[in-house]
């Protein structure tokens, strides 16, 4: 039996900085790929997860989750790879492909799901494992030094428009203009619709419209906020910062849904009669199956959509963990293996 | 010119009883109907509006928003109706019928509406008048002395299954075993969905099987609510309490709908990691459009589905307040004319 050893980035204990560590790869199981990491991005979650907030981080702790790569090992009953495939690994490592979400085609919505950086090593390292399903191939056509973060933050953005079922025709409008928002607001551009961009950082505004913002809306101004209400189809709030719940729920429509992928870790309040007259809600979403970020991809290629992205080397993750930290990332990090 | 003296039942403040009160309506508008009224039925939200709870009751106060009766004058261009039809008449007496919201049959969605009881005399009365939109025709199986509470509490429980997308498959819940929810179970039992019924009066228990529950669930017990964690597709609350709300939203599957339609009065606290994780939602809903009250009432003749109702003559309107106060009342009070 082989074993093989991974040579990765790790910290000892909440918010320290990472240092080369070691360990070893078991034999492969049968329906699983190991990944030559390329580049792995760095995500809040990343953070979030060092810092222990959430408070089942595991030590050492193994960062990454936005990964691309190459397979370089394949188990006996992989399906649909082979070695030298260039892939890409987002936060879901592995589910149990039988109950009735995989079975349906919501894998990331399974009862028994393995997260790529939870109780086990993540991709700031040369290799990662995972389960084949969630290892999703990549069009010859993207950049692999710029994929990495679709597949956690971008899919994470994806995933709430084609569930949503956002319409071209739809006015939409994005909470946050960061390393998901930067996102959102290419996709839904390109998706066809007429996009607002949230922010409380007035100096983003330039860039927002890059992205594809036709309107920048600063969400400290209380009477802007007040002069859109009852304009938009759909928002999707990126921030996790507790933000004026019925101020947004006021500026949908009828019909409009108020979408959140944030870990906003306090409750938000929301006002039963901001929901009932004009039939709104409020809802949530993780991530995105493997299907879906297949169609992404594809997406993506077709419509050039990438992450704008910062490179640092796997070796000065520290310093780019610093720089992520200072709020200055443009607007997502991508750590080159 | 032609005035219509109308003989109705009204407070002159807020909580006091009710008294003969006569007004004059003034020569009928083009596109105005007057019913004749025949049954009545009381509704919580004419007790919140006597009380003044919302703040926003002009007195003297006609209650009275769950109208059937007959058609006994038309205005000069009115659609669709003529003099002696049988129609019903519910929370909304008249909208725009241009805005996108009424072009689109999302007529409840009008942000122009008149509310029957709301700045003008409802139907504790012999007549009433509406616009021709809103009075709807009733198929002639239906027995008109109980089905004045379809087009409030019927239609405010029906919309939200269809705009729910609730499929016979689902497995579904209802909290609250009252004036809507007893309407709830019936719908939703023909609609082929295996029913839970939620609630914290067990001696409840055996009508709301018999309304078509397959399971009741006391919801003060917390090991109960525990061991049907994740089963539930779509979840109605029709009570106007503060609930457990995160408990509830455990008990969803992936993809589940908690829909409010309650006017609870404080904030829900919703946890942001309640909703992401498993893609749930929270939404709410008012009534529902005339095409699809249409379409409940012959979804109600079909299965001969009806309130259950409790029958007070109008003139003795304050008995039956009291008795709806006590909390007697199964399920719904009919007032008949």
């Amino acid at each position: 039996m082989s074993t093989y050893q991974v040579n990765a980035f790790a910290a000892q204990t909440a918010r320290e900085a990472l240092e080369p560590f070691q360990y070893e790869l078991p034999e492969i199981g049968p329906e699983q790929v190991d990944i030559q990491v390329e580049y792995s991005g760095l995500c809040h979650s990343d953070l979030s997860m060092l810092d222990n907030d959430w408070g089942f981080t595991q030590y050492p702790f193994v960062p990454g989750h936005e990964i691309v790569g190459k397979v370089i090992r394949v188990g006996e009953s992989v399906k649909g790879l082979s070695e030298g495939d260039s892939v890409g690994l987002g936060w879901f490592s592995q589910s149990c492909m039988h109950c009735d979400e995989c079975m349906s085609g919501s894998h990331h919505l399974c009862g028994d799901m393995e997260q790529t950086i939870v109780g086990r090593f993540g991709g700031f390292a040369d290799v990662v494992r995972c389960h084949w399903g969630w290892a999703t191939p990549l069009p010859d056509s993207l950049d692999m030094s710029k994929a990495g973060p679709l597949f956690c933050g971008g899919i994470t953005v994806f995933n709430p428009i084609v569930k949503s079922k956002v319409q071209p025709t739809d006015r939409v409008g994005v909470i946050g203009i960061g390393g998901l928002g930067h996102m959102a607001l290419q996709f839904l551009n390109k998706w066809g619709c007429e996009v607002t961009a949230f922010s409380s950082s007035p100096d983003k505004e330039a860039e927002a419209r890059q992205f594809g913002a036709h309107h920048v809306v600063n969400s400290r101004d209380d009477e802007a906020m007040q002069r859109i209400a009852g304009s938009l189809d759909f928002i999707l709030n990126t921030t996790n910062v507790t933000l004026n719940w019925p101020m947004y729920l006021n500026i949908l429509r009828p019909k409009g849904i108020f979408h959140n992928v944030g870990a906003v870790m306090e409750p938000m309040p929301i006002p039963a009669f901001s929901l009932i007259p004009g039939e709104k809600s409020v809802s949530g979403s993780p991530l995105g199956s493997p299907a879906l970020t297949r169609k992404m991809l594809e997406f993506c290629a077709r419509h050039d959509i990438f992450p704008m992205t910062e490179e640092f080397a796997l070796h000065d993750v520290n310093n780019a963990f610093e720089h992520f930290k200072s709020g200055k990332a443009r607007y997502r990090i991508v750590l080159k293996v």
